[in-house]
């Protein structure tokens, strides 16, 4: 089976701060691996759970690749925010693709750059 | 049952970046999900996930938080970084308690402010 990994995406033009940042990524982390295969995610698990923050420059392009990974049966997450700090009530902050097979990913995320 | 949510301690003393920070939140989160009992986890996801990132120091303290952590039975969990790209390999980076109830958390964090 080929390497497992998740891309975790975030928009950088909300100005989030350094922790919004954190728990942001780790709600769209966690919720996209609860909307995975179980034996995907153990094996993602058993290998080191690799996974890295990818920068996403606006809303409408966060939906684009989600969409994208849709398309090619992965799992997703969207996370939108409560709202109650930073950020408007109901604004998409980012989102996950996978755990799934590293090449498939890099077909839908492969020419954006880290966070 | 009380409220529950996880918290996520984040070394601030290694400089790291905002995406080197977002993808070991969401590593320390998921690990210690997959370190807790699944019925609270359940009960955690169907509540929102409720989740907060948390500011520490430096090792030692990051390591105090998480063994009071422990001695309460909470589940944790204690992120090393394999060092490919900003820090020393072998370096603890950041970890999670929780999810657990809100009251108990708040008794080993509570003191400690927001990332």
């Amino acid at each position: 089976m080929a390497d497992l990994k998740q891309v975790i995406l975030i928009r950088s033009d909300l100005g989030m701060s350094k922790g919004k940042i954190a728990a942001q990524a780790a709600h769209a982390s966690v919720e996209a691996v609860f909307n995975s295969n179980k034996k995907l995610v153990d094996k993602w698990h058993r290998s080191g759970m690799k996974k890295i923050a990818l920068k996403i420059s606006s809303k409408e392009e966060l939906l684009k690749y989600l969409s994208m990974a849709e398309d090619m049966d992965l799992s997703i997450s969207k996370i939108t925010d409560a709202g109650h700090t930073e950020v408007e009530p109901g604004t998409l902050t980012c989102g996950a693709i996978g755990p799934g097979p590293e090449g498939q990913i890099d077909k839908v995320t492969g020419e954006l750059k880290p966070l």
